[in-house]
């Protein structure tokens, strides 16, 4: 796409411009950084377009650490050209659309050779503000300062460097916005749904949060057959978009009176769902979500990236009354081969993913994404990186 | 077997000795009692013997509500013969011997239909205090009042009362005391082995708390063949007795120096067990279950009843990173058609259980039980109640 651009910037430095988080919670400033050229095992890519999810939120709100780290270049769900690669990528080269993913996925370790797991545990620098190879950085500002890493992606910048197993090719067949969601979010949802819970025909779903992430679960039940998929959110205007989704009740937790939201769904299942998803990150709402669940079989997934690092608590004998809690990064999916597969059926039209893409912004105008996604209105808000150029 | 005398009690209040918990923590009282006939749906037991898990130890020491009432016949581990029948009850008659089990199994509603629940949603009376069928008792003492029930069961009396969804039919072949020992914690580890984690071939176990419970946990895993059980108690004599169950690593948490025991157990399995249970009854401990278990599959399984119902808490984090954690009450398996297979797989000499009866005492003795329990002693003591006679 961008090849002979490429080329002429392989192995040197790169200036462009970044959308840097220096100050938490405050609007990132738009700024000229130096990107390193991709050491050995790394890819630079220059991104077309990201879009925010609510784990960069969390990052960028920070104030504690670990996950308070500033500056920092934000964004994880993107969509973007491979410039230049480093020493021993065979993989891709310049010029392949891909996706950077903040889930590794080596192929040769314990986890990604097992079908059970999609927690690569190649590297030990998992320090979430480094390259996951050597724990080193590839940004700097102007007066030399280095600018962090988030997720092992970093996509609020014109380029960024990323590890070869953070990359995954695409089809160029599919719309860029349409590739960059696939990245994180509704990646997540779907594979919640259909690889970590396994959701069966005339179930019952509860989904605590109709973001990106709660509506791709959404979608994900509805394609396999649950009857009854029950959406909470403190956002009534949820409930309109969610039925696109396939949310066939809505809580707002805010009017449910004396009662609980469990007690709630409780009533309205005859026991409690069989499947709780948590797609918010409040340990409240983790509690809830297991207090939703049915006895006998309930399965509560864990979905939400805890806003404050609270633990869960969990009722200790609820329990033992035969229901289970998990958690899941990317769905469990194994981003180098289940992306391809959802990115099919997309093509295939199998799932329903424009509606998902409520509003567009140029690069200059990133902030206005967090405000979007923020004041409740957005459920990906696309932000164009090379419009700006 | 006592076909003659139970003809001739049957439709009658029976008098008989019953050991009688009236003081949080102190030892039984041997008191003489009248047991009502069994109403409709209930079968009335005369108990032959009987043994002491530590869920009976929680309910005896508990001070706060719901687990503390008093008075009340404990006991849930044992064997007898059917005396009589209410109305209504086909499937045993008198001279039966049968098992009286805390988990019940209907048949008939939801849960007992569906392959995935053992948690019978029959009774809507689920005090752990009453009959299940209408919340009333079968117990008084001389003076009249009321003795509370427990689990469904109530074993220390020479007759006790139990619904017919908790009465299981069991070959006379097997010997009495074995057959006590499938009706609670031999099944609940073997069931939570094999239905609940279903451990592997290869796999990595740890188990915490090496009573009867987290023993047979550690002999069904032996049997599918995991590679590497790690025992954990406070109890060093636990090693000893654990190696007859195929526990091949120790670990005393008063001897890990400054490390944790799940620090210690990430080491020996090069980032955690593949399956962790938790066999003591302490949140504290199902926290250091969770962190014992590895990234990507690790699974927790509770069983342990906490002793002061505090809550589970789980590092929200950690939980993404493919983790879960189950509980189950009888090891998923549904008495009426499991407990006929582990006998059957004793007898067919592929269960090693004589090596859980490491006591035995006469029914007047019975607080002895209670002393070797508590001292470490004992996995189970069996309480012979006909002796007494
Ligand atoms: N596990 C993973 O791999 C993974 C991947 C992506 C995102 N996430 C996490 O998933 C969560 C959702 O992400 P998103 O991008 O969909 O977020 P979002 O902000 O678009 O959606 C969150 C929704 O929750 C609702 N909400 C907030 N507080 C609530 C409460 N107390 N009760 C009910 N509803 C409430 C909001 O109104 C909103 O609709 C975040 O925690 C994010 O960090 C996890
Ligand atoms: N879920 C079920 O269906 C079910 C069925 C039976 C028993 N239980 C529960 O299982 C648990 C075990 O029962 P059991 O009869 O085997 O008990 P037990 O008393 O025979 O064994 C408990 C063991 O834990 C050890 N221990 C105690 N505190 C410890 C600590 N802090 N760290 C390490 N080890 C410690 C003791 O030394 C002992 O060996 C109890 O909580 C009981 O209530 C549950
Ligand atoms: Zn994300
Ligand atoms: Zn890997
Ligand atoms: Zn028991
Ligand atoms: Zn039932």
């Amino acid at each position: 796409m961008d090849n002979k651009n490429a080329s002429s910037t392989a192995g040197k430095i790169i200036r462009c411009r970044a959308a840097i988080s220096r100050i938490p919670g405050k609007p990132l400033v738009m700024e000229e950084i130096e990107v390193d050229p991709p050491k050995a095992g790394e890819v630079r890519i220059k991104i077309l377009c990201t879009s925010l999810c609510h784990s960069d939120v969390t990052f960028w709100r920070s104030t504690q650490p670990p996950m308070a780290v500033f500056p920092r270049i934000l964004g994880h769900e993107a969509v973007g050209v491979v410039e230049s690669v480093g020493g021993g990528v065979e993989e891709v080269r310049e010029g392949d659309l891909v996706l950077p993913v903040f889930q590794g996925d080596c192929g040769e370790c314990r986890d990604c050779k097992s079908p059970k797991s999609n927690i690569c545990s190649k590297f030990v620098n998992k320090d979430n503000q480094s390259m996951p190879r050597d724990g080193t950085n590839r940004f700097r500002d102007l007066k030399g300062e280095v600018i962090h890493n988030v997720l092992n992606v970093s996509s609020f910048t014109q380029y960024t460097v990323v590890d070869v197993t953070h990359v995954v090719k695409i089809t160029p067949d599919i719309p860029l916005d349409i590739a960059c969601l696939l990245s994180c979010g509704v990646s997540t949802g779907l594979g919640a749904a259909w690889k970590v819970a396994e959701v069966e025909e005339g179930s019952t779903v509860a989904i605590f949060g109709l973001g990106a992430v709660g509506l791709s679960v959404a979608e994900g039940a509805r394609i396999r057959g649950a009857t009854r998929i029950i959406g909470v959110d403190l956002n009534p205007e949820k409930f309109e978009t969610g039925k696109k989704f396939g949310i066939t009740d809505f809580i707002n937790p805010a009017t449910c009176g004396d009662k609980t939201v469990s007690q709630v769904i409780k009533e309205m299942t005859d026991g409690g769902a069989d499947y709780c998803f948590e797609c918010i990150g409040l340990a409240s709402v983790m509690n809830d979500a297991f207090n939703s669940s049915r006895e006998g079989w309930g399965k509560t997934v864990i979905l939400g990236v805890e806003m404050h690092g609270s633990p869960i608590s969990l009722n200790s004998i609820e329990i033992l009354k035969g229901r289970s809690v998990c958690g899941t990064f990317f769905g469990g999916l194994k981003p180098k081969s289940d992306i391809a597969t959802l990115a099919q059926k997309y093509l295939d039209k199998e799932l329903n993913l424009d509606e998902f893409i409520t509003h567009e912004v140029s690069f200059h105008d990133i902030n206005k994404a967090f405000d979007l996604l923020l004041e409740g209105k957005s459920l990906r808000c696309v932000i164009w990186i090379d419009k700006q150029n």
